[in-house]
């Protein structure tokens, strides 16, 4: 059980895409390959500081690649997660929904 | 017009609060100020990195202080700005909207 409550807790959904330390452009083209792949809605996904390179790589996709995706839902939330010294922390979560 | 539309450009509306480089809790007593003097609903805008801070400030809010807050409304965008070499970037924005 604990285990599963780590941060590192990785859906595998294939819609799904979960934005961390890569450069935008390996999410965009997960994205956009997603898209191609004959997904009609796809889930980018963050915590942390990554909620502003969810919003880039939402914005990219939208604007350069994929101009019939529109913006259907944004939620944004509150996970409790451990941190190294095993103390509990507040980090923020976005999810944002990309659909044609 | 054209010093209108560089990155300072500020609406200087009480129920809008434009997060940036201060702390969290500046701009978390900045919305329960706002929600004391009477205002049913704030908008927490921000850009660029800042994006992360503005999700962290919403969520302090409606969870720690007004909790009779709601997330009404997320919306994110694309606003076209000049860098100090004087070329043309995109930045990501967000406005969400708490209101109770």
């Amino acid at each position: 059980m604990a285990e599963e409550q780590g941060i590192e807790k990785k859906e595998k959904q294939d819609n799904v895409i979960f934005v961390g330390k890569k450069p935008n452009m390996s999410y965009v083209l997960a994205a956009v390959t997603q898209f191609g792949d004959g997904q009609n809605e796809i889930y980018i996904k963050a915590r942390g500081r990554s909620i502003s390179k969810a919003v880039d790589v939402a914005e990219i996709v939208k604007n350069k690649f994929v101009q019939d995706a529109k913006v259907k839902d944004v939620t944004i939330g509150t996970d409790a997660v451990e941190n190294e010294n095993k103390e509990k922390i507040n980090v923020s979560t976005i999810s944002i929904t990309l659909g044609k």
